[in-house]
């Protein structure tokens, strides 16, 4: 087996698909440097595998035999290239030892620099570099590095709080600058330094019982240890956990000969993007600094200078450019950048550094970008045939896209505050506004022109007027399919639910967080789509939601998917926005919607006569004055879509839901059925149910109330009736939810085609174009969908009921433990974000089974709100779907995810091949 | 295709197999009348097959070819052998027409009795008779009959409510007698019954505008086309669709020749059972009336008199009996009696007439029986070597078992009273007592020495005290698994619930139902079996649960099964009931009800505390003073079981449940945690939910708060540790409930380990017996039983879960639907009763196939109400599982379904062989 891959000195051992092995930091460096179209300015070194790691901690922290030898080998190779000696006192060699996982884990393990620095080994660098103070000053940074990472934390030392090694040694360090006066590190002089490495080495030996060791090659084992050490550090393994990488990955080790940025005037060292990563721009972009190291362009005490005049900021309008200050080697950097980019087919982040005019590239790595740089990356790289298509589709996910879909607080803004507090991100982008606490007042407020946010404990349809009227909505209580989260993400529009730390008291219009009080017409920013609340007022950046790129990008997205997205759109304005989105129908219209919101008071109030009703005549004669606004209602949306199929649900809510909770709105209602408050009361609490989320809802209420359907029905085709008359298309699909059992759909679907009938014969039609489906929502349904795909020409799934029966999750009241679950690593993720594929996913899938096998043109969509969570649309496409269906601003998503699924399938096929 | 087959003169060409065909009855006439070994004294006649009836309705209500000369040849055959002619005006031939389906559905079809009766034929069955009297009161009970079930009926005449013919010619009989002064139909003199039969088929041409038949050919096609007509009579439908008998089984039709018993004093008809079907006695036992019809006997207008000295009864002690009267012709029917239970090696119901001292058999079938009787015949009729175990163990039912382990509304008072309301039958047997509003009334009353029923709204948890001290209890709400239902099935106590027409009025303690209304101290009496209430104080029968009969019956249960049984049991007491009747061991120990009912007190306000804890300390604190009640508590059910298994479910119940609705409790509560009531209530109503169901509840209490955990196992432990100590067997198996994920058991396992290992170092042991597993109720644990039995070493379905879940019915709700779900039959039944097999029980079948494929021994039992459900219990059976368990009444249930499931298998087995 062979543990150590070397590179340098225009050869490499390792290469770029060696990732697994060697890290990305080994892989790409060993690209960089042995590739025959690179063989880049790389200096020499060598990478331990990952093995090496899984053996180190399989054997009690020991190394696979003969490793020593082979990294003494090594070093030797290192030290020709090189042309130094590690541990030569006249020309020392140092070397920095690094770690570098499969995946980057940023700042989660451990690096040591300047190791090979001894008491032999500094007189010679000092007369090499003619810098005394360079030299003590990384020879204090390897003491600080060593003694805290390989002597402390490796070697298990547990230190009390404010008492580690580390912290001791910054006080030191503090302590000899006061006493100098010296406000900067920098004003330390050469002498400061040195006496300061007596003081180090002597806390060391006090504090942690061993002296600094002054052996380059104890050194190097002990920085190698180290970093296979913190590959079990408590940051990385919960990092790990976070991010589900496998503890079995391990960490490779990069042992790479040091070069310094800060020999003087013509060093430097700096950072660059092939292109600009916040743009997209394809021009190089980057900074650096003179006479610096790395972690100076890191830690921002020094403003950095641009490479080029593209890259200058506001903060370096003055400052001289690399390529003003290096013609030849930023020439040499602006070449390397190009055959990077032709040779990865991608942006890249690089790191370089000048050593005495001399560039070395130090990493080069895929680099991060944001949402619309990500966009536009993607296309021009297919215009300059980089790239195809497919490999454009995958190089966009779906959070990137979604960046460009809503307004969000602006990132620079965003990295300098602290949020006051966390919630559940239920709603995307960001948004601003003055706090109020109740719905009146964020409807007078609106009004009159300001921008609100509304806090409620939590929200209740009572709340839609205010919920819309508000910028954004914030809650303590609730979770990801809580009212005001499914309200929100309906609309696209900003909201962060369970927000726990909130004390909120509506009564004195104050809610106290984090040890503030924000009052009524105070300042907040919401950053909805990471679920951050932030006090004050934060700039924002505008949506993309119009932009060519991105009608461009879903173009492409949609000639490569195969699944159909639609949008659930429960508004001729929603049905316009899904439309204008992609959408290629609605896949869920829920009939009761047009009692929530605008316009919805008088429906809501002959809705309410409805459902207390006593008698059939009662709820008949409520039911046919609901008739005109329910068909009117349906119409605009059927008309909206233009023949496009428009899924129509029948009524769901357990009817309790609508009943009023104000006094005043009851003795309304009371007078109008003309029975007496008291008994209005009694009716209502006869409805009022133990888990009304099983209870009397769905399919159960057109059942024991044909009455109900019937009116639904004729409503349906009624308004489809008047718009084929009036010339325009129309094609409903008619939708029973909460189906249990083929029976209910039978008793129903009669009804149906009995209202069907009877239309035709009244307005003297052949026929009307519809179907009639079912919703799968109920874990029976899915066991019994052979028997159901007998009579249902379509499924739709409601993952949101499906996955609260299955796990026997209230969605509602799940606050209250998923957290320690999810803390515990006891379920993988919230089931309601993305689908349970192991548990739902398998119910689903033996429906699909049973029902297409009864079926074989079955049309099968998902409307529940998985349908717009990327994970969840691969899983439907994986199992054959028809269509997704997700709310309007998340059509995209769905169009982005369909199109990935369909590529990432036909590279299986190929690879099959 | 033969469609009639005749009977009579000792030959037959039916017999009883062939019931499909020629229906119970005529498959039993030719048995009679031709099995080699009986040949009995059968009237001749003949039988037209179902499959005629089947023609009949699908062919337009007509008759397959060559219908008509076949019967006709049949008749020759009959005249023949009755020595009469059909419409021979001197000899002639009256015959019955009877229904007769292969299931006996007893009224809901039509008969016509002395067809053949004309103008003609009159005077020379006259002249034969020489009782001018008795052939007009046949005539006029032929044209009753005809003109009602031929000529309206059968003809599709509808009539107004009042003005159907048989009540008008009801009233012209009525105004007969009235201008006779006749108080009975008998005396009616000939005269006027021949002036009545005139004023009879006047009425009917002028009704029904056709006059009555007078040709013997033409009233006999009449009749038969009546019988078949009859099978599609809203009756017979709805009597169908309720015994889920199939449509196209369609009934037979037997032709007749007719014997009269009211021929004289030589002359008699009656009905007799071959052992005494009210206790199974092995003596013949009937009854007879001398000179009558057999619809006299049915009228109960004359006193019937016994057939012999051990069939008298308190009315009948001075009537002569057969064998005095006729002797010779009562030892022929004691012989007949002796052949036939021989040959039909069972109990049977016969029918006789004796016309002019000679017998005629007219019916034979296997008798009804009561539960009793039911045993003892089995167990005498195996004793006797006239049938085997298992063929004995098939010969009672399970409803027929459950007659014998409750007291019982004696059923001959039930037959004359009738119910003033109908409710759901929740508890089992017959109770009375006085009514009572609360539970404290209850309480208090019955400590005074009276039986009291305890009427309720519905039940909770606190009416615990008054549910015991009821007699039973009577709720107006609430479904099969209401608490009501619950508890009182866990006692094997008497209930009804559901009730809703019941109009309770607690404050004023009355309630107001079918017109009547009852006050505090009114008698009321309950049929729990089938949920009927009696105003009023009805006479009792007692259990046979301790009797001897039972012990056999079970004992040869026991050798047959394989499926094992256990009782659901919370209590010492229980436990010791639950091995009485033979339980195997406990397989549902809910830890919970430790805070319910007797000596709850002081451990539910220790729980109370532990619920409304805010803090961990204040929680340990609570939980550590609720410890040794639990500790005992345990121990007490482990020490009854001596070693046997005993299955303890760890806490269930979403914890508010046991928080206090009272002022005083709360106000107690919060001054032992020392907060303001204020704080408790707040407190209090953080932990309601929106769908506790599906809420904060099983495992999910035991992941967020692992100390509840901790001190339960700790009892468990505890408790074993020391009764192993004291020389005394025990075997507990920890259950985890509400368990969706494997990693939810490793959690909680990992506790029980770290425990179990506690114990043992504490008390100097090895180790300490115990199983650990899981109970599977929530629909996606079925699905990844591949993983829970990678960890539980059982598995026990909680189906009451399962089924709210896989349905989406919350038990507490399904009230307002379920009604017309079953009226529409849009489910075969309540689920909650009996195990959806198709749903429900697909997820079983899933659950146990990829349980059992990772660990071949894994244990599987159910604890679920259906556990007790003799149709679930042989669908457990089925799946293979290791045992049921049941609340201790049901053990016998579950043992008698379990023996009978395996007697189906082995038949089945010898079947395929």
């Amino acid at each position: 087996m062979k543990y150590v891959y070397k590179f340098g000195g225009g050869k490499a051992e390792g290469k770029e698909s060696m990732k697994n092995l060697l890290g990305g930091k080994g892989a790409n460096l060993a690209e960089m440097a042995g590739h025959p179209s690179l063989r880049l300015p790389v200096p020499p070194g060598f990478t331990i595998t990952t093995d090496v790691c899984t053996h180190y901690w399989q054997h009690k922290r020991t190394y696979p035999k003969g490793l020593r030898e082979t990294v003494a080998a090594n070093m030797k190779i290192v030290e020709k290239l090189a042309e130094k000696g590690f541990g030569d006192p006249s020309n020392p060699l140092l070397v920095s030892v690094r770690s570098g996982a499969r995946k980057s884990m940023p700042g989660m393990m451990e690096t040591i620099l300047n190791v090979g620095l001894t008491e032999k080994t500094i007189p010679g660098l000092v007369a090499k570099t003619g810098n005394e103070r360079f030299v003590y000053d990384a020879y204090r940074r390897l003491i600080m590095m060593y003694a805290d990472v390989v002597m402390e934390k490796a070697a298990g030392v547990e230190a009390e709080e404010d008492m580690g090694i580390r912290r001791q040694l910054d006080r030191l360090m503090g302590e000899a600058k006061e006493k100098r006066g010296a406000k900067q590190d920098t004003d330390l002089s050469a002498d400061d330094l040195k006496k300061l490495c007596v003081l180090f080495k002597e806390r060391v030996q006090q504090v942690l019982g061993k002296p600094f060791p002054d052996e380059p090659m104890e050194q190097l084992w002990g920085s190698i240890g180290a970093v296979f050490a913190s590959w079990m550090g408590k940051r990385a393994v919960s990092y790990r956990r976070i991010e589900g990488i496998p503890e079995e990955w391990g960490t490779a080790v990069t042992v790479q000969t040091m070069v310094f940025g800060n020999m003087g005037d013509d060093s430097a060292t700096g950072v660059a993007f092939t292109r600009n990563p916040g743009t997209g721009d394809h021009r190089f972009y980057g900074e650096f600094l003179v006479n610096a190291q790395g972690e100076d362009v890191v830690a921002g005490i020094r403003t950095p200078q641009p490479i080029n005049e593209n890259s200058r900021t506001e903060q370096s309008q003055e400052a001289k450019s690399l390529e003003q200050l290096m013609p030849a080697v930023y020439k040499e950097l602006h070449s390397i950048r190009d055959r990077l980019e032709k040779h990865y087919r991608d942006m890249l982040d690089l790191e370089f550094t000048i050593e005495h005019g001399r560039l070395y590239m130090l990493q080069c790595r895929v680099g991060k970008r944001n949402g619309p740089a990500a966009v536009r990356i993607a296309l021009d790289m297919v215009k300059e045939r980089l790239i195809k298509a497919p490999e454009a589709v995958m190089r966009v996910t779906p959070a990137q896209l979604d960046e460009l879909l809503h307004p969000i607080v602006d990132p620079a803004a965003e990295s300098t505050h602290k949020p006051v507090a966390k919630g559940l991100p239920a709603g995307p982008g960001g948004a601003k506004g003055m706090v109020v606490f109740n719905a009146q007042d964020a409807v007078a407020w609106a009004k009159a022109g300001k921008q609100v946010i509304l806090v409620r404990e939590e929200t209740n349809p009572e709340d839609i007027e205010g919920m819309r009227a508000a910028q954004a909505i914030l809650t303590a209580r609730g979770g990801m399919t809580s009212h005001a989260a499914l309200v929100a993400r309906g609309w696209g529009k900003c909201c962060v639910v369970g927000c726990g730390a909130l004390d909120i008291d509506t009564t004195k219009k104050r809610v106290a967080v984090d040890g503030i009080t924000l009052a009524e017409g105070d300042w907040l920013t919401l950053n909805g789509s990471r679920g951050l609340v932030y006090a004050g007022s934060l700039p924002m950046r505008d949506a993309d939601e119009g932009s060519e790129q991105l009608r461009d990008f879903l173009a492409m997205c949609n000639k490569l998917r195969k699944l159909k997205v639609r949008a659930n759109a429960d508004t001729p304005e929603d049905a316009a926005r899904a439309r204008a989105f992609g959408a290629e129908g609605i896949g869920l219209f829920r009939i009761e919607h047009m009692f929530y919101g605008k316009g919805s008071a008088v429906p809501l109030f002959f809705l309410r006569k409805m459902i207390v009703s006593k008698t059939l005549e009662e709820r008949k004669r409520a039911l046919a004055e609901l008739y005109p606004h329910m068909k009117a209602d349906i119409k605009a949306t059927l008309q909206a879509m233009k023949g496009l199929p428009v899924t129509i649900r029948t009524i769901d809510p357990p009817l309790h839901e609508f009943v009023p909770h104000e006094a005043e709105k009851l003795a309304e209602l009371a007078k109008s059925l003309d029975i007496s408050l008291e008994d209005l009361e009694k009716r209502a609490a006869a409805l009022r149910e133990s888990n009304p989320m099983m209870g009397h809802r769905g399919v159960r209420l057109g059942v024991t109330y044909p009455e109900v359907t019937e009116m639904q029905v004729r409503a349906i085709f009624d308004a489809t009736a008047e718009l084929l008359k009036e010339g325009v298309k129309a094609f409903p699909e008619i939708m029973i939810p909460v189906v249990c059992n083929e029976k209910e759909l039978d008793d129903q679907f009669a009804i149906v085609s009995q209202i069907h009938k009877e239309v035709l014969a009244e307005k003297g039609m052949r026929t009307l174009p519809h179907l009639v489906g079912t919703m799968i929502e109920i874990p029976r349904a899915c066991l019994v969908s052979g028997r159901l795909a007998g009579v249902a020409q379509f499924f739709s799934f409601g993952t949101n009921d499906l996955t609260q029966m299955t796990f026997g999750f209230s969605r509602d009241d799940t606050g209250s433990f998923l957290g320690d679950y999810l803390n515990k690593n006891l379920l993988p993720g919230d089931p309601f974000q993305s689908i349970d594929q192991d548990g739902v996913g398998e119910l689903m899938k033996i429906s699909v089974e049973r029902g297409r096998k009864v079926r074989k043109d079955l049309k099968i969509g998902i409307c529940g709100e998985h349908g717009g969570e990327p994970v969840s649309v691969g899983f439907c496409h994986s199992l054959g779907f028809s269509y997704v269906s997700c709310s309007p601003f998340r059509v995209p998503i769905a169009i982005l995810a369909a199109a990935q699924s369909a590529v990432k399938d036909s590279k299986g096929k190929k690879a099959k091949k």
